[in-house]
């Protein structure tokens, strides 16, 4: 597998940056007193669809030829990546048909409606969900884009990192929290090439610990029953991302729920903003962590803002 | 009474800026589109103690002499002003006396501690305040600044809008929440200056809606018994700012806790920022009287974003 080069990335950058937002990096002084360091936080939870997931969606269907723009696009998920899916193919006035569970929340389903997506509802089981897409594929002859094993949508995540080196910040260490591991691969990819002395330190969830675990046994060991209130980090690693992780990621570090909360409840009351708990991540395993990052200036990726308002973990 | 001059208000900022945060004017497309109208947000939320309370703050204490300096000043709040003299105070090196009543939340207590505020504890109700505070006065010498009916705290206010006018947007109207009229009058006056033809619009929750009764008997009727989840807007109008609001400000509308609600959560929903109650109560106006604001610019001040986040009132 041929992974994209820094000129491939600047160019999915050019390809979809009319159709993303350039999002801020914020920093917060009692959080950095806090942490006894430096951090600058990129803020994806603004990004169009609330998810940097807006990203690799958007340079996926920019990939597409002409044939595969007729038939439009496909995949299966009931979070972030269903609705920047469907946002992306809309704005390419393309199709989009998106394999849901039949469980999957009303305001989910609702966001990819309202971005012109046809929904198609299956068991909720994973079988069902492959079985389900592998017939709507089949019958229009769309693009089954993955919501992170894909090489194109890796390659849009990645110019999240683009975004964050042309704030000429010297970063000692860039974080970001790891699910399937899309953006994860993609920021790793990206510093490499432009800051290679820059280190890449992962964060996961302990009750989801997949790449914790394929990380140190260096072989890909997948998520069976995961748990935790992290929930865009539910899934499994893909296999393309695993190559990257092991090539140019230094370090996975885990945190438990509780961990996740405090931080979470941190960035909400220092900096007020809104995030889904998967961003809480990094920071937690930074404070977990403290004395490894004194005095560096570190990147944190919030990833997504997308959170049930009625299910605050904050008591 | 002689109120600030373009001039003065200038000036104040010149004088407090440093210690202030210059806040960003935030867009949301999703809001406008649901609005009919075009919406900038200048976000209060994000400044120094959560709330544009530091600017009026900062600019009182930099209005004392030199005599007054050393003898510091005082207040009563159990609000964000608290926390804003306290912190000003701090910056200026000189003592701040914060008389706060006994069941005051702990978080208060601690913001104003935390900023090295004397807190002076009494029983919880106006008139032990009063009694309380003028002991203070009497025993330390320090000076008393009233969270709003004081000119010197209008004019810390009044440099909100001042660098609204500065982001080169030609508003056609500018709301405000109103509670003790602090930030209403200074906006008032600054627009006054700067843009004549710009309708000031205030919004109050009907249960604590003093400034719309007296607005419309053109006499100061004080709240008796007040209540509204806008607890920033609990306060009785100040007498400076009735002279100000009754030259200067077009409309006062009302809106009930339900409307207040609704628009809070698009806030968050939608912004994915954190922002208090009382902030929501102009976009609740706004919405329930769409058609009057449909194809402006308006200017939305979000006032603070101190929040207990464990009584978030989404369900």
């Amino acid at each position: 597998m041929s992974l994209p080069s820094l000129e491939d990335i600047k160019e999915a950058h050019d390809r979809i940056k009319s159709f993303i937002h350039h999002t801020p990096v914020l920093s917060s002084e009692a959080i950095n007193k806090i942490a006894g360091t430096e951090i600058y936080f990129k803020c994806e939870n603004f990004q169009k669809v609330g998810a940097f997931k807006a990203r690799g969606a958007a340079n996926a269907v920019s990939k597409l030829g002409q044939e595969a723009m007729r038939n439009g696009v496909a995949t299966h998920s009931s979070g972030n990546h269903a609705a920047a899916l469907a946002r992306a193919a809309k704005v390419g006035g393309i199709p989009a048909y998106i394999v849901m569970p039949s469980n999957a929340p009303e305001i989910k389903k609702k966001a990819v409606k309202g971005y012109g997506g046809e929904i198609i509802e299956c068991e909720p089981t994973l079988e069902a969900r492959e079985r389900t897409l592998d017939e709507v594929v089949a019958k229009t002859g769309a693009t089954f884009i993955h919501p992170y094993d894909n090489i194109h949508v890796v390659e849009g995540q990645a110019t999240c990192a683009l975004e964050m080196w042309q704030e000429k910040i010297d970063f000692d260490t860039i974080m970001a929290p790891v699910g399937g591991g899309g953006l994860l691969g993609g920021t790793a990819l990206t510093t490499h090439y432009i800051s290679p002395k820059t280190k890449i330190i992962a964060a996961e969830p302990e009750g989801a610990n997949d790449a914790y675990r394929s990380f140190q046994a260096k072989e890909l060991i997948p998520m069976k029953n995961p748990k935790t209130i992290a929930d865009g980090l539910l899934t499994s690693l893909g296999k393309i991302n695993f190559e990257i992780i092991l090539q140019h990621v230094d370090d996975i570090l885990t945190v438990n729920d509780d961990e996740i909360i405090l931080a979470m409840r941190l960035i909400y009351e220092r900096m007020k903003i809104v995030i889904e708990p998967s961003c809480a991540v990094p920071l937690a395993a930074l404070l977990k962590n403290k004395e490894r990052f004194q005095n560096q200036k570190i990147g944190i990726i919030l990833s997504g803002g997308n959170v049930d308002l009625a299910k605050l973990p904050f008591k």
